[in-house]
């Protein structure tokens, strides 16, 4: 008989779930799950219900004794959870439509991950984490919290910052990608590559690339030097533009897809503004694929994750929180790149700021690979992003509007102080349900 | 009679020359003067010639026993030299103009101190003030060099970082604006006031502000906050907002007129690309000042520093040159606001880097106060722009254009890869003549 | 009429506050205190007496409005105190005596800063000051306390680590003392010397030495290399050695007196075993002097600070503090040497963490001039006791054994495990009337 | 056909080297060597071809394709070599008893790793070891250097600090034993154990144990306060007394057995005086060892390491070698615990130390795990330790008789500044031949 193992999915209901019930089919001979949970709120029972449905299918068809549950309850559910993973998103689509519209709406970029839109999602999703975290605290102390929700930076930051719960690992899909693009452009199987990555999430370069242990850094920038429009490492959300070849030798590292909003913020925001003035933006076109998504879900004759989940703009995302899980329920010893504390790892941050980076995946969590002094080329924007991820955090916690300006005005992307305000100010009132720390007396 | 005591001001014939005269005539009691060489190069004889006349005018009316003495010569001059202070401009005004016309005709402001502008300034003057060092090492060692050409703080930390020399102090007005702006909103002599200034050249904050010894920040914030459009401390380069009481109370930092490039962004390259269409940009507008002020020295009844002097934009510099050059000479122990190895005064940037900051002025040189870690509202764009200026220095000294690049993209005002590349190789064209480090073979 | 001006002398019945009695004559003009509250202990309450009306005699004769008060209620005194000093002494000589016999009883030296006798002066005194800093947050809140109760280093510190009380300075009269010897063996006047010290309390280096502002620590460190046993800056504690030449050029800094402790530990150990083979030790000798002191105090005719005041080990203590005190009060902007926060002064040593060196005394408190990193040949030995100096005081705090034993063991005098936990024991026994955290339940 | 595998061991005629050889034998699979070039000096040739004579049994009995060459020739030996070993010993043993003799003849330890015995290993060696490097540069600059000549952290770093050599690791025998040592107190395979050391060469804690990849910290404390004294892990070459509870409670870490020397010093002095007055010390019983190991050696029918080589004192050493050539080759990415560059993994180190720490092993060499700040109960003895290893590293290098003085005096084990020079003076004689550096013009 199997000893009970328990994973508990908060957000359960959403449409990345059938990629996780996958991932944990695969690795079922390592992980040996028993019973998954999947919790949601009132306002997404139907979806909760249409996915575990799903998940059932695809179980059955594997053949495995795991169970699916579903509940409202998410107290209920934590009860002696092995691990909890969260994929949550507070307000919706919609309120992602805001966080993009009302920025573009004044000539700026409401990019979702560290801008404009990324704030709001910090200051709607962390209260929630942190309550989270307490029901953990005393209902599963010993549980791994596995958070891909965005922003999944300060998200990790804010919990390790603002509880004493250890045993949180932030998850993201972009260095996943960027390794198996870099190993494709390597034309290299992706097991016998290793990158370094230095920064925070999605803020991060390759520092270096190593083929079966020797670094191949300069043949890859080489390579990304020579990339057209067509060939980059891309994400469905932004443009990707190929990084000049001026910019990648002076940087001697590989900026990741999100830099694009940086080193080309000028042809990123004419896309968008242009997408706006057609009425139609990103998260938009997302709210599509998603009702479609959950078309082909409801499809009882479905018992695999459907081909069309990959233009989600998600990917490998849940396939990453497998792997991890796996390892860490194994003490596994292999590296995988997650958001974790510094605590020194890259000098030139603080010990209590999280970064992603490269880490050997054990028992008791993932144990950096030192990483030291940051060359001084990519040094100076990595610290003025964790500036404003710690100011987001701040204001989230805090209810300080004051503070959420700082961040604002700090952020290359808010081109002034009097936009940034009047903004804000416009966000605020559009996601007041969510933000009840800014309405305090 | 008088021991020695010798100046060389090696760009004399600037327009700024009369204020430091002034300034010599003013401090003769603590530092007694005997000799002032003023060198200049062949394209500038002519405006050596009348400066030098003016300030014959001046000490004679003054009734000092101070020489003036004119040359082309730079090596003569410096011969056991006890101060020599830089106030050059690589390429004139001309080249100013192209620093300014060139971005804006795509569309980025062309910022002249850490920005495009600043770029290239920094590009075609630290060469020559390492070679200016070379002489100094060789023809007066002991002299101090009191550099305020700008980019002064990058020009200070090149020639830290890529010579032995140590006796070499960074100023600029801007400190020294801040001081007297900030005394005269609490209404209070300027002696009974002091800041914390944390920050780099042309990017500091005040993080403290102490009347009489005791902190007064709260009321200046509150001052600051209340501020309307007419009032704010300002310079004549560039448009002057008031910070929004939020990011004020946000930061708990004065930010200095410059942020205005940052967090005005968008207000001042509006400003900019009209006075543009219409023609016309600031170094022109500066240029024709100098036509004026030229004239004005010619007149051979002159014999004080003109009024007209002040609108020029540089007010307070050569002042602030005097006051430090004699307190050095004095041993006084008195606190300036100088650019100086940093050296772990603040801890959140390198050793090896400059910093503008609050220093006790001695016959050693400046000797910072403690600052210690940054508070983290302010942290992330610091080190930002010193990663911007420490790409600036590398590319400088080694004529990598990669590096140069790298720069630009870092940099908040460059919006465009694309934009950085094509600007760049414009004005580098532009700038060939002073810029032979990046046609080396 | 004047305006109140208040200090509370806690151990007012200290042989020292002649000294301080006199230090505040010698300032009135600056310092124009209106009232001194000496306050001691029950046990206390005759010496208190006889001091205070020497006190009284001493302040007739200077003809000066400044009354004494005494009172055995610290609380009653505290009142809107301006300034507080503190220069206790739990459990008396008595206490020092202990510390000092019961190390030489199993042959270790006991030394009284930071060694097994400072550990134990820790231990009694922490506790104490903490209560103390309680009172005066309720009492008098503005108040700046000047502790120099040793070990005033650690005192210092723990205040600050575990206190919110930010307006505390430790003095010593270790820093003076160098500085005036010092001054002497360049035959320079004090007020033309200025020391950069680096380390903490009792454990200093003059790292450099600068006469009219000028460096001049080659010709000190020659000086120093030839001094005879006669001729070194010695402390009325110890013996004190000529230091080798080669020591002195091989650390390039001047190490302090303390330090014969440990660059001559063997033969400071036999001194002190053959004064205790022979029955007294130095806190034995020092009670003697005491008590005569105490005889001379009670001379009605006596009202000046006698002279056999300077044999009692502690010169220039109070003058110290007087002088502390009334650059604070004046915002003078002087430069002394105090026991201050690091925050970042010293970049290898951590924020938290207590250093001695040069300030500059301000309304707002002491402002270190920026120190930067250690020269490395004096970094390990200063480490070493700092990290000695955080376990005394978490074992001060916490009343953990186990924590006490790792300090011993850390530090270089104490040569055994099995002897530290010995003495420890022993000691605990001694001290049990003033140890009460560690006989908690 | 094999590819050429070449290892180069200078020292080769040490009588270590069987282990070595049995170590090949058992990694041929993982690592297939085709050459070994055991290289030694003229006064060695004897032992040397003893050795090689033994080695070539030895594989012959396996039944391998490994070639044994010899020679005095190091250069020869170089070209194209892919690992090259030190195992040397520069003044032989000879060298060894003075540096245990000379000491103790003046009543102090010649600890021969961080003390008086350390120091003067390192002043004869360090030069050596930079000879060697400057050949591999030239001959095989992609060969990686396993450095296990003692003192192997401060010979790393030497290298490290003093050329642009980079594919060096130090290795010592103490972390494996305390792995086997701590697995075994937990009766653990040692595979299923991991270990954070924290520290420098001959001076680590293991400062957390992971069983399964959980910490088992507190277990191991408590086994370990709990040890007889024929329980503790010991090393040969000197006494180990069990560590009091409260020091290992204190620490929160588990010293490594060479910290006997620190926290047992009295006990240890004692013991060493003992055995001198005797006539007789460690050194000189090592040489009668090696005397009978290399009668052993000669004997013709030896085709396997013998027995009593482990009486020696260097177990695990050469395995550990082959160890880590095995897994650099192939890329292993297991964890090891090597001598590298600290590069911010112990952040209250500088970046361009030496550390001892675990890393994983890749072909690009060690790869360490983050540390981050020590805990601050043994953060002062490691630094006062780095501390003594930075200023030999600098005295080996320059011949400064000054540096040594002050390494010296800041080393606990040497408690007289006087014995310091006096003992200095007599070693300094007595090793003449080896320390040309100190006696150039």
């Amino acid at each position: 008989m199997n000893k009970k193992l328990k994973v508990v999915t908060i957000g359960g209901g959403s449409s990345y779930t059938p990629e996780l019930i996958e991932g944990f089919i695969k690795r079922y001979d390592q992980f040996p799950l028993t019973e998954l949970w999947l919790v949601d709120i009132e306002k997404g029972k139907e979806k909760l219900e249409i996915v575990a449905a799903l998940a059932r299918r695809m179980i059955h068809k594997a053949n495995l004794p795991i169970e699916i549950h579903t509940t409202l309850n998410r107290r209920e559910a934590l009860v002696d959870a092995d691990f909890v993973t969260t994929q949550i998103r507070v307000g919706l689509l919609d309120a992602r439509i805001n966080d993009e519209r009302i920025p573009l709406s004044h000539g700026l970029i409401g990019q979702e991950t560290n801008g404009l839109g990324g704030m709001f999602k910090a200051l709607r999703t962390i209260p929630v984490l942190l309550d989270i975290v307490k029901d953990i605290q005393e209902l599963c102390p010993e549980a791994w919290l596995i958070n891909f929700t965005n922003p999944s930076g300060m998200v990790t930051q804010a919990i390790l910052q603002h509880t004493s719960f250890r045993r949180v690992v932030g998850l993201c899909n972009l260095p996943i990608n960027m390794h198996l693009g870099i190993s494709k452009l390597l034309n290299a199987d992706p097991e016998r590559v290793r990158l370094e990555l230095t920064g925070v999430n999605h803020f991060i370069y390759a520092t270096d690339v190593f083929l079966d242990g020797v670094s191949v850094l300069d043949r890859v920038l080489e390579i990304y030097s020579k990339l057209g429009k067509e060939d980059v490492i891309s994400m469905k959300n932004f443009i990707s533009m190929p990084f000049s070849k001026s910019l990648l030798y002076g940087l001697r590292a590989i900026p990741c897809p999100y830099h694009n909003y940086y080193y080309f913020t000028k042809e990123q925001l004419e896309t968008e503004l242009d997408e706006f003035s057609k009425g139609c933006v990103r998260a938009q076109r997302v709210k599509e694929v998603e009702k479609n998504l959950f078309e082909k879900y409801k499809d009882t004759s479905l018992d695999v994750k459907p081909e069309e989940l990959s233009l989600r703009g998600g990917a490998h995302y849940s396939d990453a929180a497998c792997n991890l899980i796996s390892s860490i329920y194994s003490n596994a010893g292999d590296i995988q790149y997650v958001n974790t504390l510094n605590n020194g790892t890259i000098k030139d941050l603080e010990d209590d700021e999280v970064i992603e980076c490269a880490c050997i995946i054990t028992k008791d969590g993932p144990k950096p690979l030192n990483i030291g002094k940051m060359n001084r080329n990519i040094r100076g924007p990595i610290q003025m992003i964790k500036g404003f991820e710690n100011l987001c955090i701040q204001a989230a916690v805090t209810g300080n509007k004051d503070i959420a300006i700082a961040a604002l005005n700090n952020n290359p992307l808010i081109t002034s102080d009097e936009l940034a305000n009047q903004i804000f100010d416009e966000m605020l009132e559009a996601n007041k349900e969510y933000l009840p720390q800014f309405f305090k007396k």
